[in-house]
């Protein structure tokens, strides 16, 4: 049966039509700052276009599932907190589960992304997966045995904010040293900042790519910094869960093997300190699609 | 129905009789380095010897389980690697089980009693359990949902060989800067040696507890360390899991107060920086007997 995926990121939301790991027709539309209600009026409204667009009924839809960017409740239906959004305790199943007449399921979007890419993508056929996800932060989801682990508070997988370096530096979540002031996008706009050539302004992290690909060291530098930040940190986790599968997805992780290469081999090189075995490392395969598949085969199993 | 859980440790082996969380007889026999197929000999005869001294045969007994201090394939019922009793890919399901004529189900010691204090102890009623042991090393398990993570390679939960510091103390796993340098019954006596007074030899861990008990200061120094660097690393785990509960075990949560109070301070203190929620903190209420309540417990599910 067909259902809806909706991907609600800081300013864009994405409603999709959704079969399997297929996606049917898609459409997005801007998020604003508060008004919670209207914008869920607005998905509602986005989503029977949608379907209506398709030439059928609500009655033929099996559920909707929404990929919220923040800390949800998954078993209330209620988003927390939204750092982009500003939504605070937000009930966002009950309106649109009432406007649709349909079973809607709330979760957190990077779970949804990282349980698309073990149903349908790069993670298929693993049984335990951390996914890391890396853009202007590091967020990430941990699925183990058929089951996203959300935490008490939904704040599991936070892999973003465990102490990288005691004493280090300060973050805006408010702690100190963790580990994404060391290895995200924006370490890599300060990295880029302060050692590339300035053309239009500062340089920022889209200009690493270009430069590290023509080889400059400066650039490929950049990388080497920002990969053995990464790849140290994922032996901590590999310590902690021993997984099938590190899943690398996000933004920074568009670079692809310039990312990827200095981030396995200190990942290698630590577990090979202790001779401990070493989890596969994969680039997320699904894209921005990932968040609306996810969200959408997680809402089959609505309550 | 009863069952027998099974406790091998590096130095001893403790077998029991177990009805649900309660012990109706144990034995304990001395382990030796080496010898697989004589200790599970061993083994046998002493589960025999005690199931017939309790009046019954071994047909009334539901299955066998069995908790051992190194690293298991689960699934395989194998033994893969022990740092104290040197076995190496032993398998000891099978004769066991047919020695006994009884399902058998090998897991790691630290799993098995984790899976007890969530079963029948002090963290009973809680769905995510990060627990922690604190004794010579630092060891741990992981509980959610109902089941214990083991990872890939029965790796998983071995809380005690994160980096806590970065190009820190060397640590015996061959790590750099793992946790258990920090915060672990070694650490704990390499501080005593330093900063107690000497009267029989250096001084050891034992000597911390009742002179900080008296209130000296050094001793309660020692503890403040501690303490400090067991909360800190809780910090992490708790933005990297979220979970309802931390349980404290192993020989130096015997403590108590003395090491708990510190503890607790700089997690909440830490979580608080970035106004995270704080999960609760508790002793583990087994003490010994977990491992082969626990076991047992697990046994009941042997495959």
């Amino acid at each position: 049966m067909m259902r809806v995926g909706i991907d609600v990121g800081g300013t864009k939301i994405a409603v999709g039509l959704v079969d399997g790991g297929n996606i049917l027709a898609k459409e997005r539309f801007a998020s604003y700052p508060g008004a919670p209600q209207s914008t869920i009026a607005d998905m509602a409204r986005e989503v029977k276009a949608l379907v209506s667009a398709h030439g059928l009924g609500l009655d033929q839809i099996g559920g909707v599932g929404v990929g919220f960017a923040g800390t949800v409740d998954s078993d209330a239906g209620v988003v927390r907190t939204s750092a982009n959004l500003r939504w605070t305790d937000v009930d966002v199943r009950t309106p649109l589960s009432s406007a649709l007449g349909l079973p809607v399921r709330l979760v957190n979007d990077a779970d949804a992304a990282a349980w698309a890419e073990y149903r349908f993508g790069a993670a298929r056929g693993y049984d335990s997966v951390v996914a890391i996800t890396v853009g202007t932060g590091i967020g990430g989801a941990l699925i183990f045995g058929d089951r996203v682990l959300e935490g008490r508070h939904g704040l599991a997988g936070e892999l973003g904010h465990f102490t990288y370096e005691p004493g280090g530096l300060p973050c805006g979540c408010g702690r100190v040293g963790c580990w994404e002031q060391y290895c995200s996008g924006s370490r890599m706009n300060a990295l880029a900042a302060e050692r590339l050539p300035a053309t239009n302004g500062l340089a920022t992290a889209r200009d690493v790519d270009p430069l590290a690909l023509a080889g400059d060291p400066v650039a490929l530098g950049i990388f080497e910094e920002i990969g053995t930040a990464l790849g140290a940190g994922m032996a901590s986790l590999g310590m902690i869960f021993d997984p099938d599968l590190f899943l690398i997805g996000g933004g920074v992780s568009e670079s692809g093997e310039l990312l990827l290469e200095p981030t396995r081999r200190e990942y290698t090189r630590q577990m090979g300190l202790g001779g401990f075995p070493c989890a596969k490392i994969v680039a997320a395969s699904l894209g921005n699609d990932a968040g609306i598949i996810g969200a959408a085969d997680l809402g089959a199993t609505a309550r």
